[in-house]
């Protein structure tokens, strides 16, 4: 069985050394959160994830959710799990408390959430949902609908679904079919089916709400006319208590690569009571709301289990004698570690330098989000608001692409055995891999990021997140010491540059640019950005070279000199690919495919 | 369940008009293998790829093989599926004529290979193994156990499996312990436990013909004193007829991520009588003589699976309707095929550009294959024995990483649907990852080839390889309409040269700098290797725009431009990776991992 400890030191070095955790703790209502309290409350999260949440992570796999008769049935051990999960408030620890949330920074929750992930990717889904349908309930819902229906999603005893996606519709919201109609009591009636519905039916607890994207009776076409319905499993009774059971019902569920404990649920909703959810028409604009958080949380997902492959393939590596390194140190032919080659040593380093940076990046974009959210100062409100905008779909594309590059590494570094299910590597791999799908496909969020983000403020929002960097690397080019940190990521900065003015400039004759060149656009700038948080690891670590933990900061100036030499060049390639331009897959005829 | 149609006139065009077709028919007893010849075969191949194999591969997929009581059972429809096979003569095309087999060429052979395995991966391992077996006995084993064995193998009735590794030694060979006892008769008694035995026991065949690795008593330590031996499940009369159960058993089979179809034993010898194959203590020399072909045919695997993708992706992009097109085509909001899109139109040309230029490069090789056998001139088949021990680690882990690429692209291009069973997509990606890991992991490829083939000839082989390419690339430097294809190919094979010399000067100093630039390099070989594939085929493309088959030949051209334009450029970050050198690997200190 895998194993796994929570980074803890790493987590509270990027949250306040290299970002701005002071500054959270300046924010009205987070005056509490110092590093001696987030250090504890990341200890007791380890232990639950660890001792309860990683145990039922393999059988949950082999087992996975089972359907009969409309009910899902969660393997054995998730009930209990989901207990103790809710018992101890880790579900609860963002949300808001004037509805018995713990009103904690969400910056630290996705911390926590790092945790849930890497312990158990299936898991974090039933909690996830529910915060998920809450952020866009907290913006959007009335305090009638709050009101019933928060505290008990806070206590976890309830839960939330997001229901969007129908067959036909995927990507594309403005084919949604399900229909509502209004009622004399100023109800809807909800009608369709919905696929791939993440929590939609389980046993874990004893309501479920759904948030249902429909389109109202003579709604505008298209994207226009689409809704945002509350439509609970059992209704609620005006004392709070539950009552009859709601038309909706689960028709079946998805056998799938992975994630195989989390119920992907076809829902049917015939003539289910729903309650609209903000404004009739702008279902868009609350369900985006909703979407944005779990982008960000989808992030997570690939960084949870990214370090979990990493920490097992560290394990493994040091364990497994296998060969002798290049100039051998042991006796000749004496087998060594995997850890004495080179080609196992690039693997573990690539590993490690991308989800450190990835975490790095993540807790930076995190704290933004908090910021945008607390500050009293409305110019930073909205300065980070921006900033969000721009980096969430760097965020969820290029952390969970890194989660299925690392968990394919940690496979490799395990051979065969890496094949086999015993090991529980090849699980990380087929779990890691729904993250790049779901909540909108990696090209989706390429395309967000270089078709919608990069064009707000006239483009200036790209020099909004980027000025600081140049100024940043500006200010450190004569230091001879961070040469070799700030160099690369000078070369990085000018190709991302370059490629956005690129793609600016000609996708005003050609649109098609922005498609063709946006996967490729969203890692050369997940790269960049990752290089200027390893350009200020390093500097931290040059900082702190003696002390107890001067092994720490080595690490990082190591890793740091790692992802410099021999990722970041990456983004030469991806630059010349991007500024080849769209034609040569424009010109491709329909009839030669 | 996925659809498949063997890419006839692609494999045609790469056999015939790129490659050198007229060379093979020219070979002795190869007089018939002309194009309408091979046509009709690959036409036999695909109805059983296609109507046989094909439809039990998604159900072999969800039933696996099943272990019960030492015996293994392959799912419903595989032994009539090998049946069918064995009774057309598919396992034997490439055998020896003098044992009951067909004697085709092994390029021939290789092409039908990429349709079985296109079509059932899993299934391509029972008949492939037995191939392998074949090639190691046809060199060094006796006449007795040729004429004992090889007819029932060519037959089909009989199949082989390859015992290598143990559960303490996988890449490093010189740690097997299984022991080989000699007895007053000649034979040996052989006893040891062998892990990840493909087709070790299973229900396809009445006889399992095993080859082992093991060490003979008073043997030299390590690599060598390891013997190869043979072992049959049922010891055989001397009339030829199946006599008693040898003491060889199948104590398990492993769970998988993916060919579950296929057995994967673990094999147990408990003094099981066995035959000396070769000569004592050089089993290693038997092995990689099987171990060579087998890797060029993992390769095949790779380039088979992906094809099944493409073709997959293609319906599904043509059919699914989704968005609408960067400048639109259709009316305003119609929702139009996924193909309009440029990030889909991106991920199919990444899919068929990288598809069709692996098997051009494979036919390429398999061609010098037979070259390197069957010339009489004993000066052309060294100089083509050379280039196979060159290009046959580029073959296996380029192709696979290829398949394992393209396949992750297929389930990118159907969303969610492709995370899900049913479509079979995501099955392709648990499917190929097996190819990056058996037969010597991708990175023991990329160290086979920096480490062993390059320094060939004092380095001069890779020169060899190179020189006919450059002389190619500089004969047409001055062509305008070959400039857009020449002109990258040009670029890339200064950065492999270049690369080269940096490995082999530093690796005099640094003998880590071999393993760790190994990967990154073997991708620079493998791309620029492609480079000359699509260079020549879109000059082919250019000499036949006119005619009934202009369409093939214009998409020739478009998909060559694609790769020289979005996909070659990888070589750019990877020769920067290469030439930062090890230490930023070697230098991480072991207590910081």
């Amino acid at each position: 069985m895998p194993e796994y400890n929570a980074p803890i030191r790493d987590m509270l070095f990027v949250y306040f050394e290299l970002n701005n955790g002071e500054r959270i703790k300046s924010l009205p209502g987070y005056e509490d959160i110092d590093q001696e309290t987030v250090e504890a409350i990341l200890e007791e999260a380890n232990k639950i994830a660890r001792d309860v949440l990683l145990p039922i992570n393999q059988t949950g796999d082999d087992q996975a959710c089972q359907f009969n008769d409309g009910q899902v049935t969660t393997p054995d051990g998730y009930k209990e799990a989901y207990n103790q999960y809710i018992e101890a408030g880790w579900n609860n620890i963002a949300l808001d408390s004037e509805y018995g949330g713990q009103g904690l920074p969400k910056s630290l929750h996705l911390l926590v959430d790092e945790l849930t992930c890497a312990a158990n990717l299936s898991f974090s889904l039933y909690p996830g949902l529910t915060n998920g349908a809450w952020n866009s309930l907290a913006t959007y819902g009335s305090e009638e609908l709050k009101n019933t229906y928060f505290p008990k999603m806070a206590e976890g005893v309830w839960s939330g679904s997001m229901c969007l996606t129908e067959s036909q519709c995927g990507t594309d919201l403005g084919l949604i079919r399900t229909k509502a109609e209004p009622q004399s009591n100023g109800s809807y009636t909800i009608s369709g089916t919905k696929i791939f519905i993440s929590a939609g039916e389980h046993d874990l607890t004893e309501n479920i709400i759904h948030l249902v994207l429909a389109r109202a009776v003579d709604a505008p076409e298209g994207i226009k006319g689409i809704s945002l319905f509350l439509v609970p499993k059992y209704l609620v009774n005006d004392d709070g208590s539950l009552g009859e059971k709601n038309n909706v019902s689960c028709g079946s569920i998805e056998y799938k690569m992975g994630i195989k404990a989390s119920a992907t649920c076809v829902m049917n909703f015939d003539g289910a009571k729903g309650w609209l959810v903000g404004d009739l028409n702008k279902g868009m604009r609350a369900m985006f709301k909703m979407m944005n958080i779990e982008r960000l949380a989808v992030g997570i997902q690939g960084l949870g289990i990214a370090e979990l492959s990493y920490q097992n393939a560290v394990i493994y590596a040091r364990d497994r004698l296998q060969g002798s390194a290049p100039v051998s140190v042991g006796s000749p032919g004496s087998p060594q570690p995997l850890t004495v080659h080179p080609d196992v040593r690039r693997m573990l380093l690539t590993m490690r330098s991308l989800t450190e940076g990835c975490r790095a990046l993540a807790t930076r974009t995190s704290q933004l989000l908090d910021i945008s959210v607390k500050s009293e100062n409305q110019a930073e409100r909205e300065l980070n608001e921006n900033l969000i905008a721009l980096l969430t779909p760097v965020i969820k594309a290029f952390l969970t692409d890194t989660g299925f590059e690392v968990t394919n590494l940690g496979v490799q570094i395990f051979g065969g055995h890496g094949y086999i299910k015993e090991h529980g590597m090849e699980q990380m791999v087929r779990d890691a891999r729904i993250a790049q799908l779901y909540e909108g496909t990696n090209g989706i969020q390429a395309m967000d990021l270089v078709g919608r983000k990069l064009p707000i403020a006239g483009g200036k929002l790209l020099q909004t997140y980027l000025q600081p960097i140049i100024n940043y690397q500006k200010e450190r080019s004569a230091d001879s010491q961070l040469e070799e940190f700030i160099s690369p990521l000078e070369d990085a900065l000018v190709l991302l540059q370059n490629a956005s003015k690129f793609i600016m400039k000609n996708a005003q004759k050609e649109p098609a640019e922005i498609g063709a060149a946006a996967v490729e656009y969203l890692s050369l700038f997940g790269l960049t950005a990752l290089a200027y948080e390893w350009a200020q690891m390093a500097e931290i670590g040059l900082q702190n070279q003696t002390g107890e933990e001067a092994d720490f900061y080595r690490a990082k100036i190591r890793t740091a000199r790692f992802f410099m030499q021999r990722i970041l060049p990456r983004t030469k390639g991806l630059y010349s690919s991007i500024t080849a331009g769209a034609s040569s897959l424009m010109d491709f005829e329909d009839m030669h495919w």
